[in-house]
Formats: C-alpha cells, structure tokens, sequence
C-alpha cells in the first residue's frame, strides 16, 4: 500500500478529517523548534475547544522556553486512534517516536516541499512560511475560533520558522496572520525576546568561540564554523544553546553558503546549511544524504572534522559552478 | 512666537499641507537610520509623483547600504521653500544642519513621543512604530500611488525600526502595513540581510572584543559594552559598523538594562540604553541629560570610561530601586 501515500488532502478535506475523527495523538519532529511545538499546540487546542479529545508526543524533551503555551496538560498521554503528524517532513524526524509510530501516521499537516509523503493523507502548503500558517487556515476554515493562547502559539511558529518575518520564505499572507494574532494578547515582543534575544552567559562564550573557528572558503563566498563537543563542555552549554548558531554563518558580507558543522560525538556530525541565490541549500544537502529548504537545510555526515569539512565543500563546489555555468549560458 | 509652537496637526490637515506647499526641502537626522532615509525618501518620491519639487537633505553622509532607495537624484540641492523634517524628534538632531535649519521647519512628521515641539507644524503619531507608518498613512490619505521604490523605503523604515518586528513598539497595523508593502516588489529578505544580517569580517571581530568587554552590574541585571575608538581602529571598523552593538547589551538572560558606551572622542562617549520592564530607558537618560523610547534611549556623556560608567550606573540603579518601591507598594 506503500506506493498509494499519500491521498494529497485540500484544506476542505483536511477539515472535514478533524471534524470527523476524534482521541488524536498528535506528533512534532524531534529536535523539536517553534513552529512543530506551536502548530501542535494550537491545533491541540483547537480541536479541545469542539470537544475533541487529544494530546501532543514529541520524541525529545521540550525546552522550558515554550512553557508559556506548550502546557503540561497537552502532554498528558491517552488513549487515541487517530494519529497527525505537523512540520513532521520526513517521518525519521519523528525521532525516538519512530517506534511505535512509524507507518502510522494518518495524516500529516506541513509546509516543508520536501515532505517525504510518508503519512496517508497529507495537507501540505509549501507556499506557507510555517506550518503555523497552515494552522491557521484550517481553524479559520473549520470556524474554532482562536484565543490568547493559541495566537501566541501560532506567532511563536510563524516568527520561529521566518527568523522574525527576516527570511524570503515571508509572503503578505504571513504578515496578515500576524496582524491578525496581534488581535490577542500574545506578547508578542515577550516572545520575541524569548525565542530571539536571549541568551545564556556561557552561549555568549560560545559564540566567541565559534566565531573563532570561522574558515572561508571559494573567495570568501562560503564560511564554515564549527561546534565540538569540547566548546559545549567548556561553557556549559547545550544542545539547545546550538540554535541561532546556524544562522550565524551567513551574516558575514559575500558569504552566500554559510556552514555550520555541529560535532555529535566522535565521528558524527551535523551539518546545518543556509544559503543566498543562486545556491540551493536544499538541492546541495541532497546530494549529501539530507534535505530541506532552499535557503535552509542540513544532513548528517560521519567522519573527521577535515572529512566531513571536505564533503560539504566538494558539493557546494559543485553546486557553484553549476550556478556559474547557468549564469553565462543566460547571458 | 515659539511658545505658539507647534500647532499639531491631524493628517488632513498635513495633506492639505503637503498638497498646497510645493518646493520642498525633507530633513532628515543625523546619523541617519532606515527610519528618517525610508520616510524622507518615500515622501519626495511621492510628492515628485504628484508634481511637486523636492529633494533630501542629510547632516551626515548616507550610508551605502541605503542606496536601493536612497538614490542620488533624490539628494540634489535645488531652491527650496517648505522645509518638512522627518523622524527628528529634537532640532539639534539635524546635527549639522542646524545651521541654516534651526527655527525654520515648517512642518515636521513624526512618531517619537519625546519629540520636542520645534516645528511650525506638528503631525505626530506616537502610537507608530516607525516614522514610515506615518507616511505610508499619510500618502494612502493623499491617494499618492505607492511604487516599488517607495514600498522599499517604507518597509526599510518600519523593519529596521522595529528590530525586524521584534520590539514592543509593534501593533496589527505595524503587520498589516507590512502586508501591503509585500503587494509591491520590495525583495524583502535581501533588505533584511542588508540590514540586519550583514557584517564585515571586521565586525565579527569587533563584535568578539565588545563581548569580552562585557560588565555586569545590580544582580546581573545590568550588562555595559564599551566600544572603544581603539576597538575600532584594531577591527578597521567605523561608526556605522557600530549599528547593533547596543541591541547586543539586551540579549543577555536576566538583563534588564543593556548599555553600551560608544566612545566618541578622549573623554565623550555615546551611551546607548535599552530596557526591559519595569526600566524606561527614555526615563533614565532624560536623568543623564538625553532622551528617546521607553525601551531604547541615549545620552551622551562625558569623562574617563570609569567616570561614565559611574553616571550610567547611578541613574539604573535610582530607576531600580524606584521600581522595586513601585513593586511593593503595590503587593
């Protein structure tokens, strides 16, 4: 039955599935961010508020900074029958909920093109910035009004997932539901400040030290950092504290392919690309075994340092002189 | 007559204004942001589209990063007549135009609450978060047709003011004006990278030594940066690269007052304030002989490192203790 997935699903029908069903577990990617969290909470919510019944699995420990909507209640398991999956692109990012859950998603609710279709129904709007826009809709469209909590749950995925409305995946759309939210009391600048402005002392350090490991690479068009295990130790950091570094590698002047190696444990890394046109952050972490958007994407390479250091310019090299080679043939 | 000054002004009556006056000269402050350029710009080239004469006149050189909307046409010097400043709270903020300019704005546009009153005319919006929301109201009541140049322009202003629509300042009309501004081809996300995600190398490592330059005060609730002229020569880096040191001060877990000392000279140096609540940074500076918004201010000081410092802190540590009084009153 494998090769029928998925029934692709319109946002009427994906509507009238909620409303038929009921008893849903409701699934985040592990690793889970702003927008997996917020887009299950909200939807949580939503579904409580017509008198369903429902709560939220998520395969890693959710950080405390998502507490202000991501209420323990939610995390309550139950007995349930139907299972949807949201921002979930590729069902091993469920995690350590692969088992259990693996082949066993009804329906998946996202945003990401690269989604794997791996669920029975999929809703996916790729034109969506977050799956939270995507939330949005179908409680617009399924009439479950929103309150204070919801909205902030929501904003906090819609701002997460645009790096504050700063990305090219931000569309008018997206800016008319944060007008909307703002309709609440969702504290936007509180969680603003929570998800963008703050840091640990010993993340401050990190960052120093990152930034030290900085090597440029094809004319200075591409930067790569790097994250070992040894600089976490050393500033009592966490996995957690490693977000926004990613981000990190691009703002510098003429990069258009910004790396972040992040080492896991001895010979593992995680590879967090971002990129500017012409590059494909997407198509390049392909080639690598990963995947993503076109501005943002990773894969996990295993090797020393300098290996896996050398995979990841072998395929942006290649992917630059492809830019090159389409570039002249256009002019 | 200034004791008459000014006369505030509804926004029919500054579009009547702008419609009966023609030759005009659009002020600017100095160190110009994307808030007094965005606005300036996208008032001259919506009064040009409606056949009037104007040009933009600025105490300080543009910064290059400006020119997308900025274009030099706009700054051409030409006989002028009307005399309308833009986002300048305070007439010694036209810097070096004060000579020539002081006493003879006729009309000035403006959201900062603490803005002085040294227009002829008055159209403030304190409830905007950017001078360009004003003007984006202020053209759509004129029927002027936005272009793609000035959407650009008025979304600088509004992003760039609003930390990229992070801070408090925003409200749904904040989003909602984003909205429309997405309607027009503004290529949003290279003017974020611009002008929030891209530093030279130099500033990396500015960045670093301001980090180790880092002082904490009052329980850790208050951080100072201090940029020294020496910092500055060491890194190959200029005042504009100084954009973004203060928003550093706040990022910190806890820390309520960020400050930052900018120095400016031997014994002067700029102090830039921003505050979480219950701190009101334009509280505090107005002690220190400055001004600005509740969460973001400055004053400039003067004296050794130590003796600034001293000042800065005297005054945060009054605000505190007030506010801790203000706490318990009320328990």
């Amino acid at each position: 039955m494998k090769a029928e997935r998925p029934v692709s699903f319109t946002m009427k029908q994906t509507v009238h599935f909620l409303k038929k069903h009921d008893n849903f577990c409701i699934l985040t990617h592990s690793s889970p961010d702003g927008d997996t969290l917020g887009s299950a909470a909200a939807l949580a919510y939503g579904l409580r508020s017509i008198g369903k019944h429902c709560f939220v699995r998520c395969g890693d420990e959710i950080p405390a900074k998502f507490s202000y909507f991501m209420r323990e209640d939610l995390l309550t398991p139950m007995p349930y029958e139907t299972v949807v999956a949201v921002d979930v692109a590729d069902e091993r990012l469920l995690g350590s909920l692969m088992v259990g859950f693996a082949g066993k998603v009804d329906l998946c609710i996202d945003h990401h093109v690269s989604n794997t279709g791996y669920a029975e129904k999929l809703y996916l709007d790729a034109g969506a910035a977050a799956t939270c826009e995507c939330i949005f809709e179908l409680l617009g469209a399924a009439h479950i009004p929103l309150n204070d909590t919801i909205a902030a749950a929501l904003y906090t995925g819609i701002s997460t997932d645009t790096g504050c409305f700063k990305y090219s995946n931000v569309t008018a759309r997206t800016h008319r539901i944060a007008a909307e939210l703002y309709g609440y009391d969702i504290h936007a600048a509180d969680i603003c400040k929570a998800m963008f402005d703050t840091k640990s002392k010993g993340r401050l350090e990190l960052e120093r030290m990152v930034l030290d490991s900085a090597r440029f690479y094809f004319d200075e068009k591409c930067m790569v950092l790097t994250v070992t295990t040894d600089m976490l130790e050393k500033t009592g950091c966490c996995e957690n504290d490693l977000e926004g570094v990613a981000v990190l590698s691009r703002c510098v002047e003429g990069v258009i392919a910004g790396v972040s190696l992040k080492q896991k444990d001895e010979n593992t890394f995680r590879v967090s690309l971002r990129t500017y046109d012409p590059l494909d952050a997407s198509a390049i972490c392909r080639r690598l075994g990963g995947g993503g958007h076109r501005a943002a994407a990773g894969c996990t390479l295993t090797g020393s340092v300098g290996d896996v250091t050398a995979q990841v310019l072998e395929a942006i090299g290649e992917a630059l002189e492809e830019s090159h080679a389409g570039t002249s043939a256009h002019q």
